[in-house]
């Protein structure tokens, strides 16, 4: 069986790997106050081009997410979301459980615009009974979002002015992002991701890494004690500087944007074979992630060889499925996959 | 500069290194389902001698604690711990911030009796105004305790009888558990561990391991609905069988007991330099873990090729520091630190 | 100006008045201890004919939601709940605040059935990432509905059938309770009520009392140690008597029932006036609550002598808004209102 | 029996009494809109003189305390408080279950020092490994004490100076603010209270009303939203009125005040008793609380006329017991206790 079910399938990049075994019985502080997470620290820095930003590294998402949205929101406010956004939908309700209502938007494609934002806020601030309903109090957006779309650059311009009008921290997951950045669409650099949010992260677990989310946040003095709520949230990994070198390795060389450029492209040869069988695309991802729909001996026929994942019925008697690659995608493998597309029955 | 000053210093045990780098490429489901995360489970589950035990991995100690302690309380309990427990002590008030007090036992040691836990309990139940106080609802330990100290079986069997008077669950933070069992001091085995609490965790991070901690409960009928509560609190690894391959290494062929009962034989050879020298020791501990009364000269001495951590001041003048070993610590640096105490004005 | 605009704006029953001036310097234990409290259950048992059941005085709506559903759920679960429910609009996020996520359930009257429960528990439950997603761990509904809409004993049973299906307890808010069982559409009884559910409330505020909730338990077993939630959560008034004597006084001679018929009386009669006047209602509402679309001429008109509560635009140039009428609303004043209805240009 | 138990086991002061029964079926604005707070608020900014200062209406002491503090904290911050603290000891982790730890200084008298703030500060932003541990974020004391005492005016400056140093908000729990401030040890009047903390409250429930604690921030900016936080939390009373016109009662004409001079009057009658009788007191309490240590004998001597609140054992044989006086106290029955503890067998 082959898995392109998702991006987080195999270990890591090997350059990561053989980091990891030169490494491994060196003594290092813990906690994340090594070398290599000030190394990895400074190299994101860099690549930001933001000297003075936060960088901290933590295990994984919803960890991440978690600690982020707790960290910024007072008790009476909420966070604005897509209604697909993954912290409405698949984390269990850890932003509830920190005491906080996601506040969700409606969106067909993942994204939100700065005037959903705008409305919002006019209704809410605008209401006589506003101390009766939850203060709006951040916006979380992913990049790429949950169905592999992109936002441009004028339309994320639009809504960090949205957000600073209402002096709402505009915080982007990146689970993705190496993902997103390197997409043929994409119309923005990190750097401008850095410049167009108030807090975000680059995504390691999906992007290369063992495991691993770096938070950037650009302007220092947004968060106070960030790593006290790291710590408290259960995020501070005692061994930090396995976080450290893995992010280190990563942002050596370009070594992320390159592994993730090569997944993208590897995805849009899929896509382009789906789309020339005329088998319709669920959305319009140029991402890692290609949404197809496909009929139940479609799916059953490439069931027989590889492993995808099924996102829910079209509505229409057919069932929309993910196939996802990742930096470890083999070339022979999508190669395989992409004849045996064209040998389906339509 | 050679670091005894804790034991997370180094990476992981070897044999883990090359279950790492040959399994790197597969493909596996994510979450703990996968076939690594399967295999130590069944071995867990062998070594407790409880085939029927529940056993999850989680990332980190913190995290083990505050998922733990959250899944068993009702919102109106707190947690019995002694009050040098790590709870209470270094977790930035992660257990409150799940809602729950702790509630503290004097300690001298870092141990708590049974009839403390009788004497807190009668107090509380007895009271016509409980409920203007919190309801003790488990209790906390850890093996061994933040002070290196070991509960004897009879003193734990003690312990969870008085919990069972009282339908308290017993959780024993077992981060440095391998450490414990492998004491010549100990008179417990990990099946009596497994017998005498309600829910425990055998410590990866601190005992061979990059990091990890597996929770085992011994009843599978003690908590539903686990899974939930580690993804919600942010402990639920993509690649969950980086955790399953680990503890899975840890747990062939005893390598777990093995890497412990050597940290603990070159502790008590540290111990017994002090002890010769008259140099005083802090509590009884016979574990990896040793606390000694230093000078200021003679921490500044032992500071110039020695990494050790400070503990606090002794009230007299002089300092308690702390001196660990690990799986990883190597023969010839403790030879050398033993001919450096030797050598020690006293 | 004369006030139709909620049932809370006067103080509360002369004859509530009246026990609270006889008893003013008596002397009586605190917390809900005194003979009035324990008067008072007892009367609200018989009236439940569940003279088993536990019940609790609170001050306030929103205290008395927030405290049930926190005592109810586990950290992982959340309350599903009509769209419209209080708990998902009006209460600033008290749920999210206690940890857990109100899962709104699309309703277009207020009411939500049975099916839309076992359909929502069966994706779940079904689910293979159900981990990842909130579980459904109670069912919260209003009688009467916001918007003043009933539910048959045929609906509620049938709904009470799903929540036993899944375990889900059930819970009735009944704040307006009095005007919603008093209805002539209700066909259920408190009786009813404490039959069909698991834990429901007698609202006392917006029915004849100063303030106050009376929570029934009618199986006593459902929730333990709930005295404790209701002190942590700032709910235990130390004057504990002040709630009991006003339930004891409305539970005696009917006269809960008494007065709210009344009210109901009078709210139809407005209900009547409008549909003359072919004023177009907004939701079938046969409670002490009438919804009406006005324009704004209508509005203005009626504005100038009478206060109501601005709900909404219609969507189409109008607006709704609620006339409400209460235990102390005067025949006369209603009369007035009909008058000038009638007088009202359309 | 005769209750000297506690402060609040009769209704309200006639006054208030009478201001219900006149304004009973007025109609108002609810939660808090209406002018009869607005007149409270007033005449509570004026008594406090500072006209810019919010001031807010809850219902009880607990839910003050839990809103004030979650308002004030971020999420990895706790509270100190001597460890007699009502909010560390009575309130069944009301301060927890908002996900703050009580961080407890030691006390003999139920004060702390600005020292002991100093030190506790020094030692935790000192420490390298203070993410680790609970970041002090306010300090909370009451006045007078659980145990009656009183801070000095130099006291209590000193202590805001500490406060003051670390950015520490200092919050005085006022439940009993009226019989501390009445009392012949006070050296403070309302505007030094206002003037030495940043928040504070004037409580009603002992002090003279049905129920009711009025909140002052003296300098506005302190903290935002507060309303939302009542909304949230449960404290928002409907019919808000209730609050504001018993609070507009007791500080019209001085009332507050005199009524609570009259009742540490009887409260020092009492002591002069226990006194003169050579029995002992417990504390140097010159307020309404008189706490005595009595032999068994003493004690059910007395308790066959009166109820008094049993406080402890004294570790030597006796019982600590309380006597309380309040507003509603009649001299008749002062002088009877007093006669009795003259009887008395020593």
């Amino acid at each position: 069986m082959i898995y392109f079910q998702c991006d987080y399938v195999e270990g890591c990049h090997p350059k990561i790997l053989d980091k990891l075994n030169q490494t491994n019985m060196e003594q290092t502080p813990g906690y994340g106050t090594d070398k290599y997470s000030e190394s990895a620290r400074k190299k994101i820095q860099d690549a930001c081009g933001i000297p003075e930003a936060q960088v901290h590294f933590l295990v994984g998402g919803t960890q991440t997410n978690l600690t982020v949205i707790a960290s910024l929101l007072r008790p009476w406010q909420g966070v604005l979301s897509p209604e697909t956004g993954h912290i409405n939908c698949h984390e269990t309700g850890a932003i509830e459980a920190s005491g906080h209502k996601v506040l969700s938007l409606p969106s067909q494609d993942g994204t939100i615009t700065g005037e959903q934002v705008r409305q919002y806020c006019l209704e809410h601030f605008g209401s006589e009974i506003r101390e009766h309903t939850i203060q709006p109090g951040m916006v979380y957006i992913s990049y790429p979002t949950e169905n592999g779309t992109l936002y441009t650059k004028a339309q994320l311009s639009e809504l960090k002015e949205a957000c600073r009008e209402y002096s709402l921290p505009l915080f982007i997951d990146g689970a993705r992002l190496g993902y997103g950045l390197t997409s043929p669409d994409s119309d923005l650099t990190l750097q401008d991701v850095a410049q167009l949010s108030d807090i975000f992260y680059i995504g390691g677990t999906k992007c290369g890494a063992l495991f691993g989310e770096a938070v950037v946040i650009p302007n220092p003095n947004l968060v106070q004690d960030f790593r006290y709520m790291i710590k408290q949230r259960g995020g501070m990994l005692a061994k930090g500087r396995l976080l450290g070198l893995q992010f280190d390795t990563l942002f050596t060389d370009g070594l992320y944007f390159e592994i993730c450029k090569k997944a993208v492209r590897q995805a849009l040869a899929i896509r382009e074979a789906f789309v020339e069988k005329k088998i319709p695309l669920y959305g319009a991802s140029r991402t890692n992630q290609q949404f197809v729909v496909l009929t139940s001996q479609q799916m059953e026929k490439l069931g027989e060889k590889y492993a995808y994942e099924v996102w829910g019925p079209d509505g229409d008697g057919r069932t929309i499925v993910r196939f996802c690659t990742s930096w470890a995608t083999r070339d022979e493998d999508v190669s395989a996959l992409i004849e045996d597309i064209q040998r389906l029955s339509v």
